[in-house]
């Protein structure tokens, strides 16, 4: 399946109120109470290409329109004749492919990070010879396949599996559905190196798209600090900031995840690495692990919490803030004095300063008194436009204890 | 001369209405307005070590006292009965030392960032064999001999110089006052190793202490970035960006300025790296360049532009802001095509979301669209407390156009 031509396409207008100003300048959404619905719109299929206009019907551009979706358009090209097929996708990817070229020495990195990268909804992780896309939004569900054969050209892939899962797809009404578009699926996880670190990625069986390269600068950070150190990794899945730390030097990392495949893998990969002797594991809830720790005396020179979302949607934040708190709280009796605390967060609902606030009231709370040495975000394989630089979910706040 | 025994201490006291909480839970100042400031505490010396008690007389421990300044005390140590001497001061030195032993390979970086370090208003900047401090508070300038003594004893310096000029002091009542206090002032610019690049510090004649190891680590990402690329460095001072990119691989690096030292400086570490017919320089008001340079149809992979702090106070916001934009749209049109523009910022008053913004809107007037890959603040050996982690000046914000 592929769009339409430019002419049989349908049109959807924004309402006389709505703010054309911010979409003209690169706001990339238009919301459902924006746009004129008649039975006409409101009856397009999920995913619909079609022609946006203004109330005064000047074309401002390709949209893919979702009338489920409280984002009811999503732009693609600000050129309203413009053709969504195998080509568009191409030059999409040229231009992504060359950002990331750049910037790193193996093609190993997120290729493809949905708005900011000119493709609205898509996520598409890059692991060597294989692909990992997540449609996230019902357009790209629909043009999976000009956007699969474009992947392939642009990157000489010899794998594209479709991983069609998780809450975004949820929101866009969109059912789960993964499966392997190019090539067959590795049949064994897949060995990443990263920062010096090999990551064993799961891509069949791991959750969203089998690792995480978001924190990798965050890793890189770590690392600098774990020359000759004791490491704990909490929330550690497979390894990340426990095989960085290794890679860099420190003398034993103890990861702690709640999920036993997850801490295989990590194990996995300090095999890889030949760090079998100075990787420990221990699976169990993080908090209780936390205490426990405390309670045997154990104490470590870099302590790193990387959670999951504690405040994902904004009436979850006092919780999640709550969460974040205890974290802190019980992580920071187990930094040695002069040692470091990494505290992570990839809630959306949580800003930086009420996240970095909580985390210092855990810190105050467990009587350990910190500086702020550093804050890290997301990478430079995650951009983010302009006009929705906010919601920068991740942060890692780096404290000196 | 040395602090008073803790008998003979004078004690201040904070009034019944002020925040004691805040200062138990780790805030390092009382404002004046918090102290009772009868006609002792106002005969007070500036730079006095005095015992702070609360309304109901409990200890919260030493401060600086300074009568003339806004922030009228500055917590010292929460010890009460501390004292204020050498041995005091290379515990301070011994523990920020430990950090940046484990950050970097070479003696150069910041060695003490104030209250974060412990150190009210003092500033260290370390190049090898000398250092150089910039008390800016009261209380540290009365202490500068135990101060210099420790800092020989623990970091074995061979050349300290005093460096005492600029706002801060005068806001604290202070004369400028640079002078060797220990071994003999260097001769010769001091070639300073970072990022692979070389940067000549002219710590008797340069700005402040003649090289800015803030943008660190910013200088690294846009090194990284600067691969087989033609880079524009402005407000380049002795070459902080250009130089990091000719060390990460540009072919071609030019750095404008309106100083004529800094750019000799600059080209010296050129020379030093052996990259002379790689680096060309441009005397100028930045504004202009930019404007000639696109007049002349240039362009640049990477632009950087590192402006002196146009918002430093408040009341200097709005006009801030503006030469921001400015500085974007004057500098996006010489950006090639998929090239990135590094937007820096060094403005007290001017916060992130404010200064990202100004330039987004200047990128955007200067009729073109950019992603944000990466945000940077200081380097780790700037730390903050946690407390004044709002107040990080430095921004750097990396776009894709």
């Amino acid at each position: 399946m592929t769009d339409q031509n430019t002419t049989s396409r349908p049109t959807v207008r924004l309402t006389p109120k709505a703010e054309a100003r911010a979409i003209r300048h690169g706001f990339p959404w238009v919301y459902a109470n924006e746009l004129v619905t008649d039975r006409r719109t409101r009856s397009l299929t999920p995913g619909s290409i079609a022609r946006l206009e203004d109330a005064s019907r000047t074309g401002l551009g390709v949209v893919a329109v979702n009338p489920q979706s409280k984002i009811i358009c999503r732009m693609l090209d600000r050129d309203p004749e413009a053709v969504i097929d195998q080509d568009w996708f191409a030059s999409r990817l040229k231009r992504a492919l060359a950002h990331r070229d750049r910037l790193y020495d193996a093609p190993v990195y997120r290729l493809v990070h949905a708005e900011a990268d000119g493709l609205p909804g898509v996520v598409i992780d890059r692991f060597g010879d294989v692909a990992v896309v997540q449609p996230n939004a019902a357009w790209a569900d629909t043009l999976i396949e000009p956007l699969s054969a474009a992947l392939k050209d642009i990157t000489g892939v010899a794998t594209i599996i479709m991983n069609g899962s998780g809450r975004a797809r949820a929101l866009e009404g969109l059912e789960d559905r993964t499966e392997v578009l190019l090539g067959t699926a590795p049949d064994a996880p897949i060995p990443v190196p990263m920062n010096g670190a090999i990551y064993m990625a799961d891509v069949m069986g791991g959750q969203k798209t089998g690792l995480f390269f978001d924190q990798r600068p965050n890793h890189a950070t770590a690392a600098s600090l774990s020359r000759g150190a004791r490491v704990l990794d909490v929330f550690s899945h497979v390894g990340g900031f426990g095989l960085a730390a290794l890679a860099g030097g420190a003398t034993s990392a103890l990861a702690v995840d709640g999920s036993e495949p997850a801490l295989a893998l990590a194990s996995q990969g300090a095999a890889e690495m030949g760090k079998t002797s100075q990787f420990e594991t221990r699976k169990g809830d993080a908090f209780d692990v936390l205490a426990a720790l405390a309670e045997e005396g154990q104490s470590f020179d870099v302590v790193v919490c990387d959670p999951p979302a504690f405040a994902p949607f904004k009436n979850a934040l006092d919780a999640g803030l709550r969460a974040y708190e205890r974290v802190a709280r019980l992580a920071a009796p187990l930094v040695a004095d002069g040692g470091y605390l990494v505290l992570c967060s990839c809630s959306h609902a949580a800003d930086l300063t009420k996240f970095r606030n909580a985390s210092s009231r855990g810190i105050g709370r467990a009587g350990r008194r910190g500086q702020i040495i550093h804050t890290g975000f997301a990478g430079p394989d995650h951009p983010l436009m302009p006009h929705l630089a906010e919601s920068g979910y991740l942060k890692a706040v780096f404290y000196r204890l």
